[in-house]
């Protein structure tokens, strides 16, 4: 299972009830949250997200936009109490920030705070059905997106098929993992016909902040879900290009050179009271497409 | 005219629906932002502040819940080409964090900001209507409260009465100021005879977060509108000792000794979602309170 549920699709300037930069991206094992804007956690009270769960925290960069929503966060674990560890993985200054902000208040954390500064494009967690990997995107100040890939799953044992063929229950963790068996007297059975093939595994790419970059294309390449974001229409591409943002059209062509099952649009400009035209202008680029909406999840289907 | 918006009226855990601490102190030339907590600018929108209107920003204390939202409003102002200069007041490492997180967003503001540390009691904005001094309060960092007070106003002339009296016109200023006038032909025209007595001039107190401190109702005497905290109820008085908090009977207690002439309360603890006892329990020593509501306007009249 791996799902995006969206706290905030605006960009910078809060308005038409749209917030900043937040998003939950939910595992079997794991609540991960990527990008806390300010205002998040009240988003999380408002979309009933059990931030407590929490234990991930990835921020692309350091435009208030995209984390002046985190020290809040994790002040309110510390009221709450909080005692779980937290692991955050953001650009170095920002734990620099944190830290000035904790030493004014004399604040003493509850829980043991993990930080790990972003660099080189890197696996920053590996558990067990999950890994998370950092790429660089192209932005006015660094800036990086984070891929969540599903580890394969194992292989479904069907327990009539595999009594009748003489396999051991010993044999199960073996059979799916995709492995033959072989009986005292030597018969080979064929994993194939003892077991049903593994669900797929799901992954969802996030980009960001970025401008236009082909590159992220091969970076995304296959994803079931990619998060681009689409500041602009096309109409201000002169505008994305000079902010390093991104229009809804190159983020449709990124979709479509990546070949990626499903596109979100966010980071939408606050001069867009209505949002049907990025929609519209995606479309005729790559048909797939929905807008983040606030407190909607989105799940990984394919 | 002085009257007070409450933005947030809770403590630092978000909940209920109520956000942490702002107000919005209006007089008759500024609109002055006192305390800045997460979402204050997403306040303002749901409640038609006009920021752009906002010349002086001060701030109690470097706890979050008072301060987290004032990077992304001073961003904002950016985002929307503010040129009106802005003064900040707030404790000194105040400007080290703001100073930090422009840097490393690479930003530049697009208006003049000039920042003042508190320190000791001081006049800090003395404006052509209005001055705002600072006073300590007892909490378990620095933290200060301001009081905002209407200047003198002028008598008023009754121009009947006035020209009856020989009184010319060019005279007035100095009528309103309280001046007699000698007609060319030495007779004394009291000013009293040909004004109306000034209209009232308005006082208001913002205690911010403090403990029960007596002091603090010896430089709020007699103000008309006071603005306490009251994280807990009486029941907790423990608690509230030991966070450097105050209950309702203690800030009723406060309001009674200064003998103001309404008590706000506010700043109540995520614990409570129901807020009647806090007035109960204050109206018992002090029966002028009202409970600070976001959204809701509170204009002093005495």
């Amino acid at each position: 299972m791996l799902a995006v549920t969206i706290l905030g699709n605006n960009s910078a300037l809060p308005m038409h009830d749209r917030h900043p930069t937040s998003q939950v991206v939910t595992t079997e094992d794991h609540l991960f949250l990527v990008d806390c804007g300010e205002g998040t956690q009240i988003q999380m009270n408002r979309y009933k997200i059990r931030r407590s769960r929490i234990d991930h925290i990835f921020i692309s960069h350091l435009h208030g936009d995209h984390y002046f929503g985190l020290a809040g966060l994790l002040n309110s674990y510390n009221l709450t109490s909080r005692t779980e560890p937290l692991y955050i993985y953001g650009p170095a200054a920002l734990k620099e920030i944190l830290d000035l902000q904790f030493k004014v208040a004399e604040a003493h954390l509850s829980y043991p705070l993990y930080f790990h500064a972003l660099d080189e494009p890197e696996l920053l967690v590996d558990e067990r059905k999950i890994t998370v990997h950092s790429f660089r995107v192209r932005h006015r100040i660094p800036c990086w997106g984070f891929i969540f890939r599903e580890k394969p799953k194992p292989r479904k044992v069907d327990p009539d098929k595999a009594t009748d063929a003489g396999v051991p229950t010993s044999f199960y963790p073996h059979l799916k993992e995709g492995k033959d068996f072989i009986t005292d007297s030597g018969v080979l059975v064929k994993n194939e016909l003892v077991t049903k093939p593994a669900p797929p595994s799901f992954s969802y790419a996030y980009t960001a902040d970025t401008s236009y970059d082909e590159s992220i294309a091969k970076i995304v390449s296959g994803c079931g879900l990619l998060y681009h974001e689409a500041t602009y229409l096309d109409e201000m591409r002169e505008r994305a290009r000079e902010r390093f943002h991104s229009t809804a059209k190159e983020a449709a062509t990124i979709a479509r050179t990546a070949a990626v099952k499903k596109l979100i649009l966010g980071h939408f400009s606050s001069k867009y009271e209505e949002l049907d035209a990025f929609r519209q202008e995606a479309e005729a680029v790559f048909p797939e497409v929905e807008l983040a909406r606030e407190g909607v999840t989105y799940i990984v289907k394919c």
